[in-house]
């Protein structure tokens, strides 16, 4: 019971991990320092995570998941469009 | 089964994802761009999924969260000793 809490609260903070990197760069416009392969890689393992969450159906991998992968997306748009920052 | 080893993989990938950012921080010396709260905010997260894998005493999931916690503390020591580049 506690394990699955902490399970829960783990997957929340990791997903919100992203998020000051995203409202840094959107604020900034500068992501010369930034190496665009982690978000990269980011989407691939969490659209993982997201085939994992449907196949188990559970509802907050499926949810904390895609919202990681929509920040993710984002900030590699941000990467390529302010490449030259 | 197969979910397992989806489940397994994801957690692989998502956990070498920080590699290439320590990777291009340590060549470049220059963290400017990159925010300390991701790095910081993901040890914490790391932290509870470590606490979790030991609770239900999951070694793939124990070893790639004390990786992940490595690297992200390294970049987060990078990104203070190399502030001013």
């Amino acid at each position: 019971m506690i394990a699955t809490q902490i399970g829960l609260v783990a997957g929340a903070v990791t997903s919100c991990a992203v998020i000051p990197q995203v409202v840094k760069a959107y604020r900034s416009k500068h992501v010369c320092d930034i190496s665009i392969w982690q978000p990269v890689i980011l989407v691939v393992g969490m659209g993982l995570w997201l085939l994992y969450g449907l196949i188990i159906n559970d509802v907050p991998l499926i949810a904390a998941n895609i919202f990681s992968i929509f920040c993710n997306i984002f900030l590699i748009a941000m990467k390529i469009i302010y490449r030259e920052g």
